[in-house]
């Protein structure tokens, strides 16, 4: 089959049918498709498109491109979230272990942070000792004992996937819903997973800006998911404010702290509950969404969230004592509060820019590979809704070096909006789609 | 100027601007952009198209990417023809020493065949000591002398399309009339013309099918010749049969000698007088196309275009005994007669599948770098229109080797069609566009 008709049909907007589909797959993925005929066919589904079926194909392609795990020796359904990336996000690292304590198995393989949006990994390697590259047997003894692991992937998790998502950036295709479809998917497939909740976040800190684009994906992933076999459902999910009220590695990790202890954030909390809810009812664990949202909450409220948190912690090498004494953690050397100018309701903590801010300060990573302090981050002291008063604290930043610290500010001033009357309270979760 | 950014304003259905042409094609030309860019680029701009200007610009950028001659000490208008490409077309063999029989100076730069259209460079190096390669001072010699010259493209004329045409025919993007128009006129303006007499082929042996893809071709040539300081005009031209009696290098030679004594197939004589008067109106040598005409016809008869075809053979280093003894040509060492198996009206001679049957014979190439055999070929004795009995000559085969004889015959058969009645005469301008 030769690569440059199978261009030529999808250029003229047919469906690629299955050997089509695998050609392409198994080519990029050994290296006998060059890389500017992957490029063209990438530009071609963007602006050609693709259906569910040839979604669904693509997505088991990426998948068999590497090999699937597979868990049936450890009993409990396999489920896991996905998020589409948003700032001050650290709702993985509460979930997985409060799934594990309603009985979900959770081998949630992650990634690390890039642009203002944060990294689950790299918030776990704030914690010493924290290792997220473990070997398939590792990562079967945390899940063991946990009920949750979070890794990072590895090589031979969807390797096509790998090679065309680096080509997606540099060549302008990243924006295809089938595309971005085919490549969550087939890296949460090949997790070994019976069940996927998705959340889709949409907002101005996301990747998505608008509701109807959000929901384009939200209905393609459940769909493909289902096509896949996975049962899968999806929320679309506010990502105009961070979540929370920390952003950066040390800080994240204290507030989720604080969240299995009952004592997080509003909108954490929530946004927590609603998704692990739906993951103990997909996993049938539960009878009806209401009680997995009670089985949740009792596991919060029991402490038991916290103490799978413990375990998984243990068992990928972290120092346990960071549970009970959050000094142990990195802390940046410095401090200092913004405050602000006048008074009056927030109307707005732009997210983009608190994660463009956090960057700056050294807690992301601008491009694949920098390293990042674990330490920096900010905290933010008044929410959209808040009122404050001149001269109040509206961030807390923590901060190395003064470096770029001038432009962070800057940042985080532009992200803060003020308004003359009390927002109306804004929705966390827009819609569900299932 | 990130290359990305550009991309994605193609994706998006954006027009781009200079500076982002110039980028893409510096960037090409200079190896700056990897291909995988310059793919992705080219098939948005295939599905997103480019307007006027953009094509305009695109064209001066790959002109800019190299060397453009200038012929200002030569006097006399500098015009070209160029045609897309079709089956027995030995059009520009005849028309160029007849142009300049009529006072125009022809700098020729033309191509060698691939896939089943024959090219002019092999159809002249057919004539033993013939060089198509000169550099700019002996071309300038010879344009001087004979007032033609037909020679290779140097390295030099528009590198960044020999790069994109490259890369257009393995990635499915060649079907896009902006690239096209881009692409021919950047290697015509190169030359240094201020007029072209552009001939597009239309109908089964043609690149363009349609009358309509023909006439958005041929618009876009005219406006964005114009628009480059070209002085431009189209015909757009039947390409079902091919054009003459022969096809096959040597073969065609001769009927090139033939048509500029006065005794050339009417068909080719037609097609070959009404571009050849284009180009000396267009060049300014007559008030009016009627008079052009009469002038271009006044040098056939006359045998001024023979003598300066002579004189450009002696100039290009050819032997010029083949002017007075056709035998000093290369002759195959075999011919075979394909034979009518009833009688009729001819109804069809598909010119695609000619083409394709002396490619089998050795006088084409399948892939870029193949040597051609220019002894062998196909002479046609039943053109359309003209009745044959059973058993009447239909081809004259002229072959070497038996090895791909019976696939050639095969298809010269495929290629003839038989009516029951004298079909109406197709005419072979079907339009012109100025």
């Amino acid at each position: 089959m030769r690569a440059v008709n199978i261009l030529r049909r999808k250029r003229d907007g047919h469906a690629l049918d299955g050997s089509e589909i695998d050609a392409f797959v198994q080519g990029v993925a050994s290296g006998e498709w060059p890389e500017y005929q992957a490029a063209a066919l990438l530009m071609a589904i963007v602006l050609r498109g693709m259906n569910a079926e040839e979604t669904a194909h693509l997505t088991r392609a990426m998948v068999e491109s590497g090999s699937r795990l597979a868990w049936a020796d450890i009993p409990g359904p396999k489920v896991d979230k996905h998020s589409t990336g948003g700032v001050g996000d650290k709702t993985s690292l509460v979930l997985a272990p409060l799934a594990a304590a309603c009985g979900c198995i959770v081998p949630m393989m992650s990634g690390r942070g890039l642009g203002h949006t944060g990294g689950t990994l790299d918030k776990l390697e704030a914690i010493p000792g924290f290792r997220v590259e473990l070997a398939k047997e590792q990562m079967w003894s945390v899940l063991k004992k946990a009920g949750c692991a979070i890794v990072g992937q590895t090589r031979d998790v969807a390797p096509a996937d790998k090679i065309l998502y680096a080509l997606r950036d540099v060549t302008a295709t990243v924006e295809s819903i089938p595309l971005i479809t085919a490549s969550i998917l087939s890296k949460k497939i090949a997790e070994g997973i019976d069940a996927l909740v998705m959340d889709v976040k949409c907002g101005h800190g996301a990747f998505m800006k608008t509701h109807a684009d959000a929901r384009a994906l939200a209905e393609a992933i459940v769909t493909t998911g289902r096509n896949s076999g996975v049962r899968t459902q999806a929320l679309i999910t506010a990502m105009d404010a961070p979540i929370g009220r920390t952003v950066g590695n040390t800080l994240e990790i204290r507030e989720v702290i604080d969240t299995l202890r009952g004592n997080g954030p509003s909108d954490l909390e929530t946004l927590t509950v609603e998704l692990t809810a739906r993951m103990v009812w997909l996993g049938g664990l539960a009878p009806s969404l209401e009680e997995a949202v009670a089985k949740v909450r009792a596991a919060l409220a029991s402490g038991r969230g916290l103490e799978r948190f413990r375990t998984m912690v243990e068992c990928q090498g972290g120092d346990p004592r960071i549970l009970d004494d959050l000094s142990q953690l990195p802390q940046a050397p410095q401090q200092l509060v913004v405050r602000a100018e006048r008074s009056g309701f927030v109307a707005d903590v732009h997210a983009e820019y608190v994660g463009l801010a956090t960057m700056l300060l050294g807690a992301g990573r601008d491009r694949v590979g920098d390293a990042v302090d674990h330490a920096v981050g900010v905290r933010i002291l008044a929410k959209p809704g808040e009122a404050v008063a001149e001269g109040d604290a509206l961030y807390e930043v923590h901060y190395r070096s003064e470096a770029r610290l001038a432009d962070a500010i800057l940042l985080l001033r532009k992200a803060w909006r003020l308004g003359e009357v009390k927002p109306a309270e804004a929705p966390l979760v827009l819609e569900s789609i299932s």
